[in-house]
């Protein structure tokens, strides 16, 4: 994939707040964001919000269904919380053929609106949209940065981001697309059997977040 | 437990690389460490060998046996690896009547040399060690620091150190105590239900290590 292929994003799953976010956040960067949902109606809805959001400049986000939105470009972000992904990503086709599927989600289960980190039994989040799609390359990326902090898009970034995977290649790519936004550092972190320890953080800064009334995200020191 | 009582601390376990440099740090910022081992003559020899690398401005670091250095200093930091973690302490006596001490190990296997957590019964070693020490006050913190980076005295800190613990005037103490070592911020993490979290960070970075061969460790953002 060259970074002529990063001129579009397909955002499954993006109505939510990560999803939103991020779709912001590449808009402003150039790439143009294909938001998916599965009610596409929503999907045009939100779409149209974010973008009213952002400065002129930005490329187009279009609200589309999530088939739709995998159609319509090469590299696919699945923002699918946690608890609905297995169902929702089973519905869906073409994330095949060695396609880039970056996963997001984090594995948690939420007592009385406190975080605890949840294993799946396929030891991540990102290793179960592999199971779920093995002819994909799946690489898990972004799962530390605050979805509030991300649409506040006048907000300067400044953080990093933790990139796992087992193809290379993928995580060549899914590094540049982080890079593009402003403020994200990418980070090699390994294998796809390092996600389960990448998602794992999330929870602990969102307890920080209740602790300090912050939106903590984190950085790597020492390299 | 007032400032004045950080003027000393107990380094159990303290001949490794992680007590010794824990050992040096604190010296170079005044606080005499009595750093333990099981072998006493051995604790002799270390101190004395870490001692020579410090500036003459430095505080004492005294070697003697576990048990002696523990009834020296009213704050005890637990520097045995999580291998030796259970045989070692239920070994030790004295570490009760609402004693600070500091748990710093990680629980971790390695295949190949390649770190992967490990999740103790008791939840982490933290809540190990409370569990061996039903009346002390266990704080769990330093786990992400590299020992490496610690023991090259010259080199300047710049991170941060998770803080986790169920009495909140015993995290107030280990956070002064962190605060004392430059380059180092101490970041209130929540309960000790909170330290399998924060253990869970280091096999990541020892990871991040061999692949960047760097000596990482972490910084909240956005607090």
């Amino acid at each position: 994939m060259s970074d002529d292929e990063l001129q579009s994003v397909a955002m499954v799953g993006g109505t939510g707040p990560l999803g939103r976010g991020l779709a912001g956040r590449l808009a402003v960067a150039g790439i143009t964001v294909w938001l998916g949902s599965r009610d596409g109606a929503r999907a045009e809805a939100v779409a149209r919000a974010t973008s009213e959001m952002l400065p002129a400049s930005a490329a187009a986000i279009v609200g589309t269904e999530n088939q739709r939105a995998i159609q319509q470009a090469s590299l696919t972000v699945i923002a699918i919380p946690y608890d609905a992904l297995a169902a929702q990503l089973s519905a869906l086709t073409g994330l095949d053929g060695g396609r880039v599927v970056v996963s997001t989600a984090v594995p948690m289960a939420f007592d009385k609106g406190v975080p605890t980190a949840v294993r799946p039994e396929a030891g991540s989040a990102a290793q179960l949209v592999q199971a779920i799609c093995p002819d994909a390359r799946v690489v898990g990326a972004l799962h530390t940065v605050a979805a509030g902090q991300l649409l506040r898009f006048d907000d300067v970034l400044d953080e990093d981001v933790l990139v796992c995977g087992d193809d290379p290649a993928a995580c060549d790519v899914v590094r540049a697309l982080v890079a593009r936004i402003p403020g994200l550092r990418p980070v090699a972190a390994g294998g796809l059997a390092v996600a389960g320890a990448c998602e794992g953080i999330t929870p602990l800064l969102l307890r920080l977040n209740r602790l300090h009334r912050a939106q903590t995200g984190i950085r790597i020191t020492g390299l």
